[in-house]
């Protein structure tokens, strides 16, 4: 068996009542933080409200699932990951590979930045078009989602890279916009462009502030992590909450 | 001070440690359960879990907000809510109007159906474009946010009405947007068009099965509350995933 259990986007407390019990349940513990990482928590933290030990696991081990597998023929294992259960591709393949080894697999879901960054910004969740995720190296990528979003209106959240202990602010992505903005000049993202940057989602203090690229690249939203969001077509309800962010 | 508390999708294990703990905090609990209910849970075991008297609301002292606004002033006031927080835009319209009133607020984020239903498909999160609402009336606005996801690819997910007391199923819903094709013909929603049905997502027993419309309406999904995902454009480990769904 093996239990794919999302624990949420800050601390220990973060985790459903549920995901607390289910981890305590199993024989083996192993989490993940590459795809997502708990800053308002650590492995301590983590194993004492178990009452289990963690054993964290590089993005290789988890990628190639083999020793996973392995234990999950014979025993309950268990996968902590960042937010939900699901969002990165991984924990897909992961359960795939599982029923194809006749591996029984549950999922355990959690809180995830998917609805959360919606519920901040005030923006209706509905309105979310395809989400993004912005990479350290310079792809343009992102940006042609944000345009396909606009198409039809919807709203964008762009995830912000983590990479070997960096993770990406929501200044660096907006440089990173205006860059390519400049190459393509589709007007897609330009200065005076709406934007909402939201740190430390799900924490007791998150920072949440509209205003254009430009005013936001002035502002600094502290520790990771970051997200950005590039609104498309306004509700009056929506305008309204992003005025109370415009600070 | 005014707290919006998610308690997520099924049960009242579904919720956080967190919004047990910011709940049990709470002079005054208020409960609503018209935006989305939680089948595998009571009243009373809510209470239980939190330790504290829990007053249900009816859609109207929800939307009119005064009773609420008028506690908060002086109190610290909880209001659960099925899912994450602020998925309803009642509860982004109560912010708002607490923020006018110079009430404090703070939002407590649980597990959503927005992150919860691409889970369990295996369809990415990050693919998914605008969600509709499908309404027991017949209108078409759900066909055209379908249609206009199509023309960027994304998957749809569609929720599906809730309305005294009647909870509205996969089978229905298909048979709507049938019904709207038939009319329109537009080629958005057809009788061989893929399309995944969810049942009692973060259950312990969800049920989850994908297939064309006119496979899916000869199945049962048996208790609600249901969810349906019209898929976009597959990437391959997406169409794995929808085959081992396909039984």
């Amino acid at each position: 068996m093996i239990k794919i259990i999302g624990i949420g986007l800050w601390d220990e407390r973060s985790m459903t009542i549920k995901a607390q019990e289910e981890a305590a349940d199993c024989d083996i513990i192993y989490a993940e933080f590459y795809t997502s990482k708990m800053f308002g928590s650590t492995l301590k933290k983590l194993e004492k409200k178990i009452g289990k030990e963690i054993q964290e696991l590089s993005r290789e081990e988890v990628e190639s699932g083999k020793e996973i597998l392995k234990k999950a023929k014979k025993q309950k294992v268990g996968l902590l990951v960042g937010g939900d259960a699901m969002t990165a591709t991984t924990h897909a393949q992961l359960i795939l590979d599982a029923a194809k080894a006749g591996v029984e697999s549950k999922i355990i879901h959690g809180v995830s930045i998917f609805s959360a960054a919606a519920g901040l910004s005030g923006l209706q969740s509905y309105k979310f078009g395809k989400t993004v995720s912005i990479p350290f190296e310079d792809l343009e990528s992102p940006y042609n989602v944000i345009e396909e979003n606009q198409s039809i209106g919807a709203h964008t959240l762009c995830l912000l890279d983590i990479r070997d202990g960096k993770f990406m602010t929501v200044n660096e992505a907006i440089r990173k916009l205006l860059k390519i903005e400049k190459a393509r000049e589709e007007n897609v993202f330009m200065k005076d462009s709406l934007a909402v940057g939201i740190a430390r989602a799900g924490s007791p203090k998150p920072v949440v502030k509209a205003g254009t690229a430009e005013e936001l690249l002035k502002k600094n939203f502290g520790e990771p992590l970051h997200v950005l969001i590039i609104p498309g077509k306004l509700h009056f309800a929506e305008e309204g909450a992003l005025e109370l962010l415009k600070k």
